[in-house]
Formats: structure tokens, sequence, C-alpha cells
């Protein structure tokens, strides 16, 4: 039996877990993602933290196939980051750096995708071969899995579902430059951007002119009780997501569709929303694909940071 | 070194060229596609060809890798057609039967797809890992490479891309029973309904009006010469195209889009064209996507079939 590490970078905390090739996870802790001086302490930290872990746990090297990480920007699939804004990052090779400072093989990706292959392995996509999975948080990530591999693209940034163009008449100007992209109607922030906009169009009653601050979970919550203005904007957001995954499913044919992210947590309601658009917008072949929300959580990201590791370096019968 | 069979099965007639294994296409000829009695006569029509081109040529079974062939509907990734419309065929594993009718291996794909990868192999994409192939043609077709293989898909109709939904508000409706798709637009057909509509919304002045039966070369022909109307009717294609075109590269971020079919005559003209509004629609880190033109024209399925066969039963350091 083999074991490994899986890091999830983010911009505040990396986790860090350990993992048995199996994929039971037997260990996870957090440490701060220091951004001063150009990033350069995070790879150092992450390496002085896995170290010792090691040694208080006596673990040799002959245990070990690897550490996977995932980082939050584009990184190629030679292990080339291009860029990370957030943590000050610059272009370089993120994997034989890892490895210089932990003496152990390094294969890396970006989180989104990762957290893809993590919910593919081991979450809402377990099972399956072919996967659409769809980060519905502040912004709208996605991550791609073909035939068990994950779409890494010629660029790392395969799977950049969140911008692709839902309105061309838009605006507002979306995080990434560009106008009309679906994050800006289908991410967490998104969804109460659509509300806004339709309590300011009139004066129709509803609950959410109470509040002093809409969130996502108002709107779905006032869905519920049958608010009128609240059912047009969930129509208006399932129409979005469902020409939205309909587009998407269309262009890579899933197996199934994961769901994960802020807006996931409205579960069934939301999957029941989306189906009759994304049934009137996708190709028929591909209008049987599943739908199934994330189950993994904040862990997503160090299951398969750590499976890209155990595909990389792992025994091949794996 | 081995040879094979690379088949491409069309409406109206079935493709048939010899292939060395180096992607040398040795000699290839045509037989009509007989439709009659659901489409039985078919595949033995197409293994009584082939017998007869090998008995002539007196090529012995040890010398042969096998066939590959593409087939107007979708195919999983088992050989299973799951109904081809125009052939009359039902669900059937057709690679089982054409097998049993040559006695050699079969591998089979979408015509689409498999056409991609021809341009992939040996045309537009030659070179590259990650490619997007746009047929625009009658319909508008696509195909999707990663990393070196073709994007299948889970139902058999990965890369559906002619059926993105590009105008929500269209009352027209398309061959797939769905509004506003791209092919509507982007088609050598969807260009002259363009023409037309344009037309039909004042009197302005164009060259158009004079010819009887409007072409895609015609709109073309008529931009060159500084047409007006012409000029907005193709800036208007041109739109529908980079916001196609970039949704599906911000999707699968590949190297090169290569486009081939009617519309792809253009040549520079239309990769020109198309170009900025591409930049515009698309997620950065995809734009500096190459595009080239298709270069195998009619031999593309052929090509893709051999390739199919090739990379199902070649010797594995092809």
């Amino acid at each position: 039996m083999k074991y490994g590490f899986g890091v999830d970078l983010g911009g505040t905390t990396v986790k860090i877990a350990y993992f048995a090739e199996t994929g039971a996870m037997l260990d996870k802790w957090e440490i701060p993602t220091v951004t001063e001086d150009g990033g350069d302490r995070i790879l150092p930290d992450i390496a002085a933290s896995i170290r010792k872990y090691r040694e208080d746990n006596s673990i040799a090297d002959e245990s070990l196939l690897g550490i996977g990480i995932g980082v939050p920007g584009p990184v190629n699939g030679r292990g080339v980051v291009n860029k990370c804004v957030n943590l000050g990052w610059g272009v370089f090779n993120i994997q034989d750096v890892l490895s210089g400072l932990t003496c152990l093989p390094v294969k890396a990706g970006n989180d989104a995708n990762v957290a893809a292959l993590g919910e593919f392995w081991m979450g809402g996509g377990m099972g399956s071969e072919n996967m659409v999975f769809v980060t519905l948080g502040t912004g709208v990530g996605g991550g791609i899995v073909v035939d068990g591999k994950l779409l890494h693209g010629a660029h790392g940034s395969g799977a950049e579902i969140g911008h692709l163009v839902l309105n061309r008449d838009e605006t507002a100007v979306c995080g990434c430059g560009k106008r009309g992209c679906v994050e800006q109607y289908c991410s967490a922030t998104g969804i109460v951007r659509l509300a806004k906009l339709r309590l300011s169009k009139d004066d129709a009653p509803s609950v959410l002119r109470s509040l002093e601050d809409i969130t996502c979970k108002d709107i779905f919550d006032a869905g519920k009780a049958q608010d009128a203005v609240a059912l047009k904007i969930l129509d208006q957001y399932y129409a979005y997501m469902g020409e939205f995954l309909g587009d998407v499913c269309s262009t890579v044919d899933p197996e199934v569709v994961v769901l994960g992210g802020g807006v996931s947590k409205a579960g069934n309601m939301l999957l029941e929303g989306i189906k009759p658009y994304f049934q009137k917008y996708v190709f028929h072949a591909a209008s049987t694909v599943r739908f199934a929300l994330a189950s993994l959580g904040n862990d997503a990201g160090a299951y398969g940071a750590f499976k890209l590791a155990l595909d990389a370096f792992g025994t091949k019968d794996d």
C-alpha cells in the first residue's frame, strides 16, 4: 500500500491531506497562505508542513507515491503555472520547485479542474467516465473529465465555462474583463444581481424587499415560500443555467453533470428547476445526462489533488 | 508495414480508401449507398467491395490491421450505432456486423468526429495535441480532440457544436427541433438565410438583389467587392462565429481551431473576419488559439476512419 499528499492551495489557506491509495483520507490540516513577497514563502511553507507531518508520523520515503497540488490559476500539462494573480505568482514550473523542496514527485493542476477530479473520483461523479463539474460560488468554475481523464486544455485553462457568453447585450463587466459571461448570472453573486435588477424594475410586493442584504439562500427560501417575485427571479436563473449547461453538454456529451458551490446548497429544488430548460436547450442525443450534487464539499480539492498524483505516480492497475 | 481501410459512409456514396500505416493513402474509390430496405445492403456492399479489392490486389490477412468507418449518426465507444435516420438504420453494433462480414477488426465513429480525426492527423490540425474541428456546410458539424484522442462523448454525440444556442429568441426551427442553434446562422445555409433576412429589411442597393439564388460564395464575393449590404451580412456572420467559437474554446481550450466545409472556401477572408469577434468573446487564457483551414477536403473522413483503426489495432509505438 502506498500513500501520498493532496494539497489544495487557496488564496487564504492551504488545505493539506494525507491519503492511502485506496482513496481513504487519513488526516487533514490547514496552514495559512502567505502571499507577501510575491508569494515566495508559499511552497517552502507547504514543504515544511509536509516534512513535519512525515517526521511526527515516521513516514518513510518508500511508502510515498508523491504529492498532488491544485493551484488557483492556469497550469499546463507539464506543470507550468501561468500567473496566479491572487498569490502574486508569475510563470514557473511548480512541479519542479515543490519536488525540489520535498524530494517527492509532484503533479499540479488548476484548482477548479482538480476539485472536479475529486468529485469524479470520490464524490458526485463517482462511477462515471465522462463528467462536467460546475461550482456555483462567488464565481462559476468548472472541470471536465473525458474518458476518465481531466481536460487540462492546451493553455491550462480547460473548462473555463464560467466565461461562456450568455448575453451579448450585457453592459456590466465581468471579473474577466468581458461582458455577458455565465458567471454574471449563474454564480451566487449573479443570482443576487438578477434579484436586485428584478426588484428595481417595479414595486411588486416581495419578502425580499424587507432584507438589508439579499443572499442566494434568501432567494431560494422566498421561492420555496411561493413569493411571486422570487419565483420569477428563480425562473430566469434556471433558464440561464439550462442554456449554459445545455451548451456545455452539447459540446462534451457527459454522463453526469455535478453541481457544487454555494448555490448547489439549494439541492433538488435547483436541479428540478434547471431540468426543463436544459431539455429545451441541449442537443437531443445528450439529453439523458444525469444531474447530481457535489458531495465532498471543501475536501474536493484535496481528493482531486491526491488523485492527480495517484494517476501520475501510482501503480498502473489502480 | 501494415495496411488497412478507411471507410467514409455518406448518405449517397461510400468512400473507401486503402492506407499504409504511415498515413499514405495508396488508393481510393467510391460505391453508391443503397438506402432501400432499411439500409440492409450497405454493410454487405462495403464488405464485398473490400473483398474484391483485396482479391484484385492479392492482399493477405497478415498485412492488414483492420477497417475504420465513419457513420452519419451517433456511435458510442463500443461501436453501437444509435439510429442513422438518413440510412434507415436503428440501433446495432456496426463493429460486430462489419467485422463478421469482412473477418477483419473494425472500429467505428461518428462521421463528423472521424473527419476531425483525419484533419488532426494529416490535415489542418497536424502537429497539435488539442484541436477543435468545425465543418461549415449544409449544417454545422464538429469534432474535438483532447490530448490526441477523439472526444466521442458518453452518448456518442460529443462535439455537437452546431447545436449550441446562439439566439434564445429565434422563431425558426432548426433541423434538430430546437430554435436558435449555431447551425441556423453559421452553416452555408445559415449565412444565406441571414442574407435574405437582411435584404428583406429595407431597399438598400446590393449586387445580391440581382441574383436569383444567393449562395454563400456570392455573399463573400460581394463582400470582397465592398458591397455595403454584403459587408453588413458578413459582419453579422463573423460576430455569430466569434461567439460560437469563443464558447467552444473557453470550454475545451484547444491549440488550434480548424475550419472546413463549404463556407471555409472563403479562406483567409473568413479567418480574419472571425478573429476580432473571437477575441471579444473567448476567455483570455484561450485567446492565443491558432486558426487554420481544413486541408484534406472530401478525404478527411477516410483518413480519420483509417486512423481510428490504426489507434485501435496498430502496433503501439505508431
